[in-house]
């Protein structure tokens, strides 16, 4: 049996038509190559950051157990937003200080985020638009070498981060939004189960977005009928809109930010 | 030398913008860390069985004795279809059963099927959406670890498999389909060598598509002038229509399902 | 700590969506199943050796020592272009001889370009139209074995290669060209600091393309204003147009090949 090695994972908005992705692997692999790389996305929209935080959330926590997923999508590389590594029990997160690890901060007790200062640890030179290369994947490198942290940079106690979206929530209605449209055509909503409860599907809970309706609060797919725009909680814990084999999105013309109601009877 | 490790390859209909590819390999490496990961694609259209049979077909004997090969396109998912083990000397395969292995039946010798059933290899708890990230991937895992089938599941006769396509042949005529159009524009069709044999070329087979004809059958490229539709047998066994550096779909705007015929003189 | 395993990277034109790139990664693998292979595009415009020529040029550099660089963008394959390896100090790079090389025997010191002649080494049978599995893909493999280089094919002294467009430098302008637009829809051109010194960017030069002018050549992309076209020196070493977190592709409406002028005061 071969052996275990660490896992970094991406996650950027570098598309992958350029060299970026190969140029972040090629300086990680440079510093330590013992790792493996795997791709989350190289799709995030440009400088979304928010798009970034909800990919990496919905997936971050099926990797082993001291995985490093490194982020970049990173609008003010150059200026002087600062690079910095999140520390969990389980994980590492590296990346830019721009919210884009808002997620983990609200679900995760983070044990310090440090300000990767050290130099040492950089690509020489440093250019000033490509800090994934020359900043993120060689400390990623490092970190995955088991470097200390206080060797790496400072810790800081005021991260940037956004706040995400929470549904408003009354005893006849939950007002949430669309947070993401994915492949399949899937609305994905910010409600959980902590608002759309058990009892409240029971009750009859009927989800609208714009003029359309959900009648149902399914199980599972297979339940739906044809042509059936129904909600069930997708596989990232999220209330989700959908047709069978169909686009939701382009029955509903629902676009991201949408605002999307819980009627309970 | 590095060691040799264990291959699992990926098919699916995921994209590449969504989390869904990496959070199947997270699943993957959380059971069995030493593996290697391969992407054929994740680019399938969504939900197409078809189209994810014929990728397979084509590449799946290019890998290593032992690869396993796991396919999720699964219209399917959270209704009764089966998870499947398809096991034959060389290779294993494991998705659901909705034909998606079709070709395999047709071209290998397997051993057995093996309904996956066992709880205990599968994530817990197994959502009702993601059997991609929940059951087949550590299944992958397990089967990589070299788990004996007998544990994982029961063998079952009753596959589901679909009709491929298959040319009509008479003395004048081939009559065969376009089974998929690749990046190229190049149209590839299911009729193989054993229709349109090297007697039937030397006699001058023409091939037809909509009211455009490849008057000649060329073993090279490079022999085509500039701007004729050809036709040849391409990598993956099947008789393909090309232009040289040019899209034959577009000149022949067809799509697959289009009909084929080769004229014998 | 795991071992060092040799890496092969991949660029090509095969698109995603196809199975070309996995039968080339199972071709390598069945040869050394011990290798790591890195994506580096498979996106490269099918055919175009020029873009496939850049983007290796930006990044072969960032792999470590010994990387053995695979390029498959060869629309002359089954003609009689032969397949070649050429060798540095530090790297390997596998592919057609079409150009594609072209940067690296401008930029490095090569010590000997191979024609890859023993078959011994291609899989068998070669077919007609994919050599990037049954040549270039094994050859490849072999290679990260150490296998020796006169085994494995002749030395030749007349590879192809393309004239890499330079500008033109007089005393009061620099006259380049758009040589690609990357996925932020910034524009990079083929102008380097050899020619737009730091003296010249003192002095106030300006960059325009089209209608549209750069007034300023910046350091830092956090400088530049909302909405203004800049120029600035990118992480490939080429001066690039842009304007913050917005296309400059869009703005200029500048393609790949359009004229970019320096003006100097």
């Amino acid at each position: 049996m071969a052996e275990k090695r660490p896992i970094i994972t991406l996650t950027t908005d570098f598309g992958e038509a350029d060299y970026f992705a190969a140029a972040v692997k090629g300086a990680v692999y440079t510093v330590n190559p013992a790792v493996e790389i795997v791709d989350i996305t190289h799709l995030v929209p440009p400088h979304d950051i928010y798009a970034a935080a909800f990919t990496l959330m919905c997936c971050y926590k099926d990797f082993p157990r001291m995985t490093i997923h490194l982020v970049v999508v990173d609008p003010g590389v150059g200026s002087s937003r600062r690079p910095i590594l999140v520390m969990t029990d389980d994980y590492n997160f590296i990346g830019p200080d721009n919210g884009v690890f808002s997620y983990i901060y609200q679900r995760e007790r983070v044990n310090r985020v440090v300000h990767l200062m050290t130099e040492h640890y950089f690509r020489s030179p440093v250019s000033s638009t490509f800090h994934g290369r020359d900043i993120f994947a060689p400390c990623a490198g490092y970190v995955s070498k088991l470097v200390d942290w206080r060797m790496m940079g400072e810790e800081i106690s005021d991260p940037v981060r956004f706040n995400t979206p929470s549904p408003a929530v009354s005893d006849k209605e939950i007002r949430g939004s669309v947070i993401h449209i994915d492949r399949f055509g899937n609305l994905i909503t910010n409600i959980t189960q902590t608002e759309l409860t058990p009892e409240r599907i029971q009750a009859g809970a009927r989800v609208k977005v714009g003029s359309h309706e959900a009648a149902r609060v399914l199980t599972h797919f297979a339940e739906a009928n044809k042509d059936e725009l129904f909600a069930y909680f997708g596989s990232a814990g999220f209330l989700e809109l959908a047709v069978p084999r169909k686009p939701a999105s382009r029955l509903t013309e629902a676009r991201r930010g949408a605002e999307v109601a819980v009627i309970i009877p």
